[in-house]
């Protein structure tokens, strides 16, 4: 049985996120059809991560087992025949068997961008947060930095009842806010994140801006466990699942 | 009575062009009717260029004159509240009384944006021409070079029983061929452009890549004034007005 790691790209917008749900369209569903389209099976599709609606994602990682005989290579170009324009398969290999998309994942990256202007821009309407508010990304860095290293990120995480409780801790390896132009870029590389956990981490660098969370708080956010302490969840727009480490 | 030049970008994969016409949405339609929510007026409003069906606008002027008082600089603010999403104003001004968007124009810069990719871009999808095959942007350019200077452009002119036959000279000030990555850009800066011209110029320069026209054969098919000499016209979706000149 052959195992292959396909990676996609996906503008959010149209999809409630990467799983299959009822009553909504998901990119899963999208790339279950077409799959089916080229190798005529139905596998268990394994993706990389969970996504919100409206998250983009210019890496994405899927695995799957089949029989098919069709070389990995010529894989992208059969399911782009089949994709909706809104998502786009980039690149298959063959991996080993226990190889697994979501459980073999070493890290992921995820951008944020912020239109910082106070004028929209009708070219990334729906592809980043449009914030009027002049943002001093030197703060926002100052406070990004108290991220670093392993903590318990339970005051940056939404509660899911759909969700596993386990461990809280996860070990972010580098983040950044950069400024060009008029883009405001936030990267954050973990071993692993919460639900929301990029999307709150924002929001809070956010309200750092604005002067109500200074950045000598952040430590003691993080250690109070209190999701109330921290600030608001940003809007998923902005939000893309930008690399996976294997 | 003022004389307000208002500067907009749009979108233009929702619309059938700037031009208001009937059975189709447009930018002008838009515009006019944002503009009277606004000052409650709905004066003749001149748009600096006819734009085709999907044809997309960094920047696009607008003129038009009316008695209200608001002041130039917070008419931006006031339209984007009633403009769609995929129109912005951008900046607003008092110009005087003689100024046309249209007449007064000095000149114009378009380009024409390439993904030049075996793979599909999601996010590109209706904001650039997706072309598979290798392109040599250098012997492109070496092609370009010859466009420069004042020139009758008639091989590179869709004849239109809606516009007026006129002279077909125009004066090419700056044409490049740029790769960065897997975008491939032509960039075109003139006194004024034929009805598309620059989309019938990027489909020849796309024969150049091919090899079915030389770089050496484009002052002959100038010469020509033989639109059937020319390459094909390209698709709209990689085309933008990008900068306007008075």
């Amino acid at each position: 049985m052959r195992n292959i790691l396909t990676t996609i790209r996906y503008d959010g917008r149209s999809y409630h996120g990467w799983q299959v749900q009822e009553n909504a369209d998901s990119v899963q569903a999208r790339f279950q059809e077409a799959l089916y389209r080229v190798i005529g099976e139905q596998p268990d599709i394994k993706g990389c991560s969970r996504t919100d609606a409206g998250v983009h994602a210019n890496m994405y990682c899927v695995s799957f087992r089949t029989e098919h005989t069709i070389p990995a290579d010529r894989l992208p170009l059969a399911l782009n025949r089949f994709l909706p324009r809104s998502i786009a398969a980039v690149s298959a290999a063959d991996v080993p068997e226990d190889f697994h998309a979501r459980y073999s994942c070493r890290g992921k990256e995820y951008i944020y961008k912020i239109l910082n202007s106070p004028v929209r821009d009708p070219f990334l309407d729906g592809y980043a947060l449009h914030y009027w508010q002049r943002l001093d990304h030197n703060k926002m860095n100052e406070a990004a930095a108290h991220f670093l290293g392993c903590h318990d990120f339970t005051s940056f995480c939404t509660s899911d009842p759909h969700r596993k409780k386990g461990d809280f801790h996860r070990t972010v390896k580098n983040i950044s806010v950069t400024r060009s132009g008029e883009l405001v870029t936030v990267t954050i590389e973990a071993d692993g994140f919460l639900y929301n956990m990029v999307r709150i981490i924002v929001g809070t660098l956010l309200y750092v801006s604005q002067g109500r969370i200074q950045p000598a708080e952040i430590p003691g956010i993080i250690d109070s466990l209190d999701r109330k302490k921290a600030g608001p969840t940003a809007p998923p727009e902005g939000l893309y699942l930008n690399r996976v480490f294997y």
